[in-house]
């Protein structure tokens, strides 16, 4: 068996049985593997942000690792935006990224660069494949490291003869070790903290936004009469109908200093202490309130439902957690602006919808108008390097079958990684994409007045910062990537739109000109 | 002065005053600068690739750096691939990467990065700002790297503080360095291996593929009877009616090495000693035949017109350089292939076009073609990361104004970067471009079958080299972008549309159904 082959068997024995790629000459063992390992399934991207997107994507829902299959060093560098936003997502993630064969390095050939160089700055674990004699056993190590909690990047780099030279086949892959168990100590401090009779509130990160850490979390704030907030960006949380509701930190410096003001007890559960997302002159980095004690209930990598199930059992929170009754609005009426889109969105939002959020400033009603909507899991983006809600979408889909998958895609954003729709299109996937068209990067002419004391951009300026002039047509360039998509500009165009899309299998898109 | 200012104001003191970016929160004093320094031009990209290649394109042209800008490490993670190009390239590029404010970066927020260690691998030069008080000096030594022969990629580093912080105001560019002169012992060796009576043939890389290098080139081949090549890929050649011709170094190994067969004396000017592109089982990485001696004359950053005429003098050759007659062929008719396409172009070729090949497979007839059109500069892919055809384009006409620039692009590779169509519409650059659309990765098929003994591709497999299912719309796409386009499926269509849109102000598109 060749050693492209091995790896391959070796990702399925771990359980890895999606792979998104594009590969070139380098990988085409591995293209010639995929014909004799049907089990794994290759989903091609037309670039490679759109391959480490949608395998964030998939990891966030499915909660197991896809693999993505990378052309050389300028193939990792074109996934790196996405990945880094998947290392802060926790996300696991295997890369196999292609290398010249051993001998042909010391020529420097035309693609050669240094790709663990690349890898490291988002990877948790790299290692370079010595030959084929070790590929099984290092794709073996890369499935654990990956797995390794709360999810982890691993980037194996895979010599080309690597790939071609005959080897023993594949390697068992060792069981991934459970989180660890948060120190007793730290829940006695909560407990305490809870028990002050000052204010608390619980910040809620990573798998304690879903159940059942999030039951626990409810009833712990329940019973103390402790808040409960999301950070400000979530990888994944589950809310609607039959949740337990939470508040969401705000992202701007002010607001959120105004929500943690009052708050002298903040528990930290799989989140990092509270900061703001960018620096500004005279005001403040952390955003921990002075005279605010942080407590650290649980780190990212420890078992955050073990910890709040312990914790709920000392401060004795028996009765189960409050949570939201079914609340879904009326189809609005009226203009077609971001707070009816929202209120169109809850009232048609169906039943476990993935819901992929990269709205930016058009998107400030969706929270609100949601809670009350059928259970769902809402994604976002976690690393700020924007582009990834179109190919987050791709691997959601991918991981959830029989699920509809809802993009709410601010445009400057979906602009980076627009080739995103054709890998949908191709694979059948039930997305539906809403481009807020508002053509602009509104948070940047709104950062802008902020920097410059509340001065709007002048003439040249202003160029930087929209993306008009001339406007995307958003529909035209969906069809042009195999997507059925329509452009609205009326409230109840975009009502029937999105109802009649919602329904429609495969892909489709509007472009809803606000 | 604020030191975003000062930075700005030190590269135009530079000679540096076109930016391609896309800025973000923590690059916002750059872009309230720009208002207060309308010389220095601002282009915008929906992506940073698009920017980086366009300041490769640019370099290329215009001789001198571009600046880019390009927000914390995503930014620049996204701009890596044409970076990786421009390098092989030899381009001078300036990357300004924002960074957070020094004191934030403490904190760990979402977009934080290793910025140096993503700038390592496709840099010669890297530095962070200490400060502004340091921001004019920085950037006046990141000018200085840049512009070391033959032009390298310097990146700056720069904390929000630096750029928000008052300073002193710009900072002195010193003159860049001209090019070293090769030893005299390198040209001794040359006319030696000249004289020797056994075949020869020179090597050209960089600008030995312009005049007057080209001319001292074509001198000494004519004299010496020695044979004169391209590299296979080239950063920017002279070419057509009134040139010295030269050949091209096949890139396949087998043609390659049947090209380089009789070659006793292989004597490199600006070019590398050839090597495979990619390694292959059984076929060597060195297309340096077994028996050839290889004699540097001169190393890509020296002076390489210098070597040339000195090596012209010392063998005497003192008649002009043979040149190529102006030979337009007729508007072809017959089937529209790859081989009529090229007919076309060259039939229509304007004089002083800017021709950007990253037309893979769909090319080999051009330059055959197109070698008695009137005066033209060839640009092509230099490091194999795909994308830069149309992003190179963008920079190319904005260094070239007056002059048309026709990009010829594999439909693959232009998936990459395809943001590029809208800012050659919103800048209203001359650009014409013909995407072949195999609706494949041929070259991948063929690799394919290199790789597989002959075999092709399963159904599978197939599905990863192929990029229908569905078909991508180009012109549907590009007029997405503003850029108005043309589907033809008839080489009457193409020559009429052709013709027609190389004489139209503006960018415009041929979708070319092959």
């Amino acid at each position: 068996m060749k050693g492209a082959e091995a790896l391959l068997r070796t990702l399925l024995a771990g359980g890895v049985d999606v792979c998104f790629t594009n590969p070139g000459t380098s990988e085409m063992q591995f293209v010639a593997a995929v014909d004799r390992v049907p089990a794994m399934r290759g989903v091609l991207a037309l670039f490679e942000g759109v391959a480490t997107g949608a395998a964030d994507g998939y990891a966030r829902m499915a909660d197991r690792p896809a693999a993505t299959l990378l052309h050389l060093g300028p193939g990792l560098a074109n996934g790196l935006a996405n990945l880094h936003n998947a290392r802060r997502a926790g996300s696991p993630i295997i890369n196999i990224v292609g290398e010249h064969a051993t001998r042909h390095l010391a020529y420097d050939a035309p693609l050669t660069s240094d790709i663990a160089g690349l890898a490291g700055p988002v990877s948790g674990w790299v290692r370079t494949s010595a030959g084929a004699s070790t590929i099984a056993a290092d794709t073996a190590a890369a499935v654990a490291a990956a797995s390794q909690p709360p999810g982890q990047i691993a980037t194996l780099i895979t010599p080309a003869d690597a790939t071609w030279d005959e080897c023993a086949g594949p390697a068992p892959v060792p069981q991934a070790a459970p989180p660890a168990r948060a120190d007793e100590a730290r829940i006695r401090a909560a407990v305490q903290a809870l028990r002050s009779g000052e204010p608390a509130l619980l910040l809620l990160g990573g798998r304690a936004l879903r159940d059942p850490a999030l039951e626990h979390a409810g009833r712990i704030a329940d019973h103390c009469g402790a808040r409960l907030s999301s950070t400000t960006f979530v990888a994944r949380q589950q809310r609607g109908a039959g949740r337990v509701p939470t508040e969401r930190l705000p992202y701007f410096v002010e607001p959120a200093l105004a929500a943690l003001g009052e708050v002298r007890h903040l528990i930290l559960v799989g989140a990092p202490a509270p900061v703001a997302f960018f620096a500004y002159p005279g005001l403040p980095s952390s955003l921990v309130p002075a005279g605010t004690q942080v407590h650290q209930l649980a780190a990212p990598d420890e078992d955050l439902a073990d910890a709040l199930e312990r914790l709920a059992d000392a401060v004795g929170a028996r009765s189960p957690a409050r949570r939201l009754a079914l609340a879904r609005p009326e189809l609005p009426s009226g203009a077609l602006d971001p707070l009816t889109i929202a209120q169109a969105v809850a009232a048609l939002l169906p039943e476990q919808c993935v819901v992929v959020d990269e709205s930016a400033t058009s998107g400030w009603a969706l929270l609100g108008a949601t809670a009350g909507s059928p259970p769902h899991d809402w994604l976002m983006l976690t690393g700020g390097a924007i582009g990834d809600g179109l190919p987050m979408a791709v691997g959601a889909a991918i991981a959830s079958p029989g699920r509809r998958v809802l993009t709410l895609q601010a445009d400057g954003s979906a602009a980076y990684t627009l080739q995103a729709l054709w890998t949908q299109a191709r694979e059948q996937l039930d997305v539906t994409t809403v481009i807020y068209a508002n053509r602009a990067y509104r948070i940047l002419e709104v950062e802008y007045t902020r920097t410059e004391s509340g001065q709007r951009p002048g003439p040249r300026a202003s160029q930087l910062l929209s993306i008009g002039q001339p406007d995307l047509g958003w529909a035209q360039i969906a069809r042009g990537m195999g997507v059925p998509a329509t452009r609205v500009e009326t409230l109840a165009d975009f009502n029937r739109t999105l109802q009649g899309y919602l329904r429609e299998p495969g892909p489709n898109l509007i472009e809803v000109m606000i």
